[in-house]
């Protein structure tokens, strides 16, 4: 019994549905209309073209329109843009982009996966300006080398420091443009928190200039200034506004669907609409998260894939659903990896969930093999359950793993008690014979135990100044390079000589480099009877924040 | 109450378990003892400072006797071998090397932590040889070291195919040297299946010479030559004796304690020998087969770890289980990673256990982004409940990762069925969006649902022999490139127009580059009427065998 199905959108979601439907059925006509030129192409690779690291363009188209056409005998149609859905009559309207005519096709079934765009806030001089860009296609990639290509630009201006921004800052300086970054939050990548984004503010700040907790008020100059909020100027021969997307979703909108607070979509979990023909896909719904089954926007490119390839089960009667999303994203910038999953400590702050949090910075791979580097990584989890909630990395080496762990521990439902029994694979080049997410479930089995006290990074010098009494444990060396403001010296060597210099009455802090062998000293200390609390993740974390 | 426990051995397991019963009591006197110079260094460094990228010898000296005992108030007695163990009195007797002196020390717990020795099988002329060495400790590294350093050999020979061996060979050859590794068996690095060791088989001869299914016979002119058992002879300046290793059992098999088919001592799920006082841990014992619940040999530096952790917290009151060994374990080989976790092939058949296996060569990152390889990955699992029973993967990066999400994957008890779900994270220097492991999910749940018949790369070539229909899919440049001998060349993109050219009265096999496009010509030809067999990691995974 054929069918016809129709898709909306020709790249991440509605390429892979099409791809599968015709998997599963060699029968239905399948027709993917896509608006612009290109369908199937490597959205995530844009900037590294741009960049110059990757060289070729035809290498960011994935699937050309003639040979994915052939491949899976799709009915593939570019430049054709779905302008209203009928719903009662189970149509389409599409515009020939070319021309401006405008057709109807009928369907059986409806997968949208208009994407997401990016968001342009109506700022004064915006539309004079030449040199202010944005990223999604192969068109606004074109157009932002030609640019940079033809111009020579000396300075750019990135507003915005999420992933597809900063990836532009690396991009561009590779280039040997002078990069700075405008954020108007007090921190990068927002899927980490403060104390971990710090750490890729340094890093940024080595590479180029950031700016945060300010934002851009005005362009003047047709572009060339680029006017902060905070009154400041900038010059710029190339800006890059990357501030988010927001969905595409007119179509659904104009036929009645039902969209989210912010805009999303609404599907249920077989990513169908209200309309029992219509399905919605990708960057362009909005979907549950996986671990607090709170409605989320996660545009990124696993989710539309998957969500691509089931819909098209669910359509052939095989119903799967979609359980949720982790948001487990990733970002190279510069030399640092950035991931996360799951759900950062500013999440579950804001959801009034109880939760605790631990650092830990143990090395990429053994210390004495060349090329060790430490890998700082922030693991939330709830104390009674030990269910984990999310994790954070920031490293030069090793993060990505970490993090996919981590991600595949969330999704075994792997407590943190299981951490420190993940057999991980262990030679020197690779790891330590306790993988750092074995250490991250050691410590944390600690705090969820009650085993450790920690306290953190940003309440520790309220803590030293209201009285508080902190020990440093690290060797006299170390602590000349830098260390918390009023805490007192006594080497962990020495502790066990030196108990009567230790407040009974009161409870001790303690800190040293990354939080072991404040550990060490409070195993020692609780058992002659001194109440101690650790510093989580130790000076270094202190030091991201307080440098 | 406090007690006395005497930990024999200070490397991994014994001075993981030392640390760890003074963090848990300050009061217990605990005494390890080491027959050796050094405790607690670094036994999986030894090939790199050989080799030269590990510099500094001090780095392999993870702790020293007096900067450990200080740090956990340990009584440490090194060069002290204990001789016996008194079951009844509950004391050990203890030999001072440097003296021969012998005294006797009591406990109230013991742990044995012997580790193993390397198998020096009594080779005819090996005691005059005196270039022949094995790898274990310092003073071994030592020797090898000098000889390397002083003599400048120029042909070194490698018995035994291992990661040892096989570290050295990268290492040695890195010190300029001509190296032969000489196996007996028909494959190098015993964890993986021989379709996966064959690309290491390739690797290792692009650096050197392999001599697969030979032994070494006998040592002649004191080691300058090697007779092989096939007669054949090779000059060795160096010989690095690397056969494997048995446990250190001789002090529990004299205090009468019980030892498993292969030596290793016999201990319950809480590591204690059939005396309850006695425990032992790490290379000695004998574990349990995660997944299979058979006696195990692991000498790995992860479950020597862990079972130190986990004996001390048994014999302080908190009854841990050690819950077997997975075996995951990995090894660089010049410029390839080789890693496992799990059962493979192999121990399947020979368990006769009801299996299914895939391969996969997806790249290790986006094909776009610069740097991509590909990682041969091949999962093994119950075709029945989807359950994972293991995973091998070979390639030039990104090998490690797969492994541990797998690792993780077994130990959360996903099945193959929720390989596919793992979001992990993408962006192009780092995976794919859809990543090898979800590719090894969606292939492996295929085969388990019996949507996808396949066949292997040791089949295909009597299938064919005997008249089986074989279509190579690919395109005729591919073909020309090199191709299975029979096969019919019918690229994917024509299937379609040439229906008629397939039986229908036979089933078909099916190939392509790494069994992708050969999936996609089942699914149309399924759906045609054509029964199909597609074969697994196509004429990769062939090739790498029969080239
Ligand atoms: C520069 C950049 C870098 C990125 N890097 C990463 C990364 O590293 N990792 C990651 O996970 N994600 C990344 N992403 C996000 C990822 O590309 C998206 O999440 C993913 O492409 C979403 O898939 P989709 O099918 O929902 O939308 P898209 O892939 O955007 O496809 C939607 C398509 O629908 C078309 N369309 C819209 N409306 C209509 C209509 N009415 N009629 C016809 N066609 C229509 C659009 O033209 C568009 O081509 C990146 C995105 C960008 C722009
Ligand atoms: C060259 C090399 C490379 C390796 N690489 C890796 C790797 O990359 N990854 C990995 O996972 N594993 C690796 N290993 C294996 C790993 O080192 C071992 O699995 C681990 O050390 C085992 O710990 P253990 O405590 O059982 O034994 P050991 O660490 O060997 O410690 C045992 C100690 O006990 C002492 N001893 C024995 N008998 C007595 C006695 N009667 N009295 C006093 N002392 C005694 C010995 O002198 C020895 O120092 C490697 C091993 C070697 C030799
Ligand atoms: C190119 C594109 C159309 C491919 O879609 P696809 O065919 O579903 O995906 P793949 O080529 O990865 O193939 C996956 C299929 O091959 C199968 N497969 C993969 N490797 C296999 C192997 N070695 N043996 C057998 N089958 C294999 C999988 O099971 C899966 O089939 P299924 O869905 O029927 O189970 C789509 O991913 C796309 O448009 N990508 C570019 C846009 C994009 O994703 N942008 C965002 C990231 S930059
Ligand atoms: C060096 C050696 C003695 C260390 O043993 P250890 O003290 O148990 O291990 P670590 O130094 O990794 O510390 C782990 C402890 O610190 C804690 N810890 C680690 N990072 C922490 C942090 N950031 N904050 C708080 N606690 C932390 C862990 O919870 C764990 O304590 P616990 O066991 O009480 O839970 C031992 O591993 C050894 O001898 N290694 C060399 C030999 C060897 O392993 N060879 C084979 C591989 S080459």
């Amino acid at each position: 019994m054929s069918r016809k199905i129709i898709v909306v959108g020709g790249v991440a979601g509605g390429a892979t549905a099409a791809a599968r439907l015709r998997r599963i059925d060699e029968t239905s006509h399948i027709v993917v209309f896509e608006k612009g030129e290109h369908i199937s192409f490597a959205n995530c690779g844009l900037p590294y073209y741009i960049g110059g690291s990757i060289e070729d363009r035809e290498k960011l188209l994935v699937q050309t329109v003639e040979g994915m056409s052939r491949k899976f005998n799709l009915d593939i149609r570019n430049l054709s843009e779905v302008t209203a859905i009928n719903r009662e009559e189970k149509t389409v309207t599409v515009k020939q982009v070319a021309t401006g005519n405008e057709y109807t096709e009928s369907y059986d079934q409806l997968i949208l996966s208009p994407g997401a765009r990016p968001i342009v806030p109506p700022i004064a001089g915006l539309n004079d300006s030449i040199n202010v860009f944005t990223l999604r296609n192969i068109p606004d990639t074109d157009k932002i080398k030609s640019w940079v290509d033809e111009r020579s630009p000396k300075k750019a201006v990135i507003v915005g420091g999420g992933f597809i921004g900063l990836e532009m800052a690396e991009n561009l300086h590779e280039r040997g443009i002078d990069v700075t970054v405008v954020e108007m939050g007090d921190q990068v990548m927002q899927p980490i928190d403060p104390e971990m984004a710090a750490i890729v503010h340094q890093h940024i700040q080595d590479h180029g200039r950031l700016i945060l907790e300010d934002g851009v008020h005005a362009f003047k100059e047709e572009g060339r200034k680029v006017v902060l909020s905070s009154g400041r100027e900038l010059e710029s021969d190339i800006t890059i506004l990357s501030i988010g997307v927001r969905p595409e979703n007119e179509l659904a909108v104009n036929a009645g669907l039902k969209t989210g607070d912010r805009g999303g979509i609404l599907v249920n979990e077989y990513l169908q609409t209200e309309d029992e023909a219509i399905y919605a896909i990708g960057d362009a719904i909005e979907v549950r998260d996986y671990i607090q089954d709170t409605p989320v926007m996660v545009p990124l490119a696993w989710p539309a894939n998957r969500q691509g390839r089931i819909v098209a089960d669910t359509i052939y009667g095989k119903p799967t659903a979609y359980n949720g999303t982790l948001g487990t994203s990733i970002a190279k910038v510069f030399d640092l990896t950035v991931a996360a999953t799951g759900n950062n400590e500013k999440t579950l702050k804001q959801l009034g969930v109880n939760y605790k949090a631990v650092h830990v910075h143990p090395g990429s791979h053994a210390g004495y093999y060349p090329g060790a580097s430490p890998v700082s990584l922030k693991m939330t989890f709830d104390p009674e359950s030990g269910q984990i909630f999310g994790a954070q990395g920031v490293g030069l080496d090793g993060v990505d793993k970490r993090i996919d762990v981590i991600a595949t521990a969330i999704k075994g439902g792997l407590t943190v008690f299981d951490l420190p029994e993940l057999e991980l694979a262990y030679a020197p080049p690779y790891s330590s014979a306790k993988d750092p997410v074995n250490m991250l479930g050691y410590v944390a089995t600690h705090v969820a135990d009650g085993d450790l006290k920690i306290v953190h990074f940003d309440e520790i010098d309220d803590i030293v100044s209201q009285g508080g009494f902190l020990v440093d444990v690290r060797d006299p060396q170390e602590v000349e390079m830098g260390a918390i403001p009023g805490a007192v010296n006594i080497p962990l060597d020495t502790i066990r000589e030196r108990l009567d210099e230790f407040p009974s009455d009161q409870p001790v802090y303690i800190t040293c480099q990354v939080g072991l062998r404040g550990y060490l000293a409070t195993r020692i200390l609780e058992q002659n009877g001194i109440d101690t609390i650790n510093l989580s993740g130790g000076y270094k974390t202190y030091a991201c924040v307080n440098h």
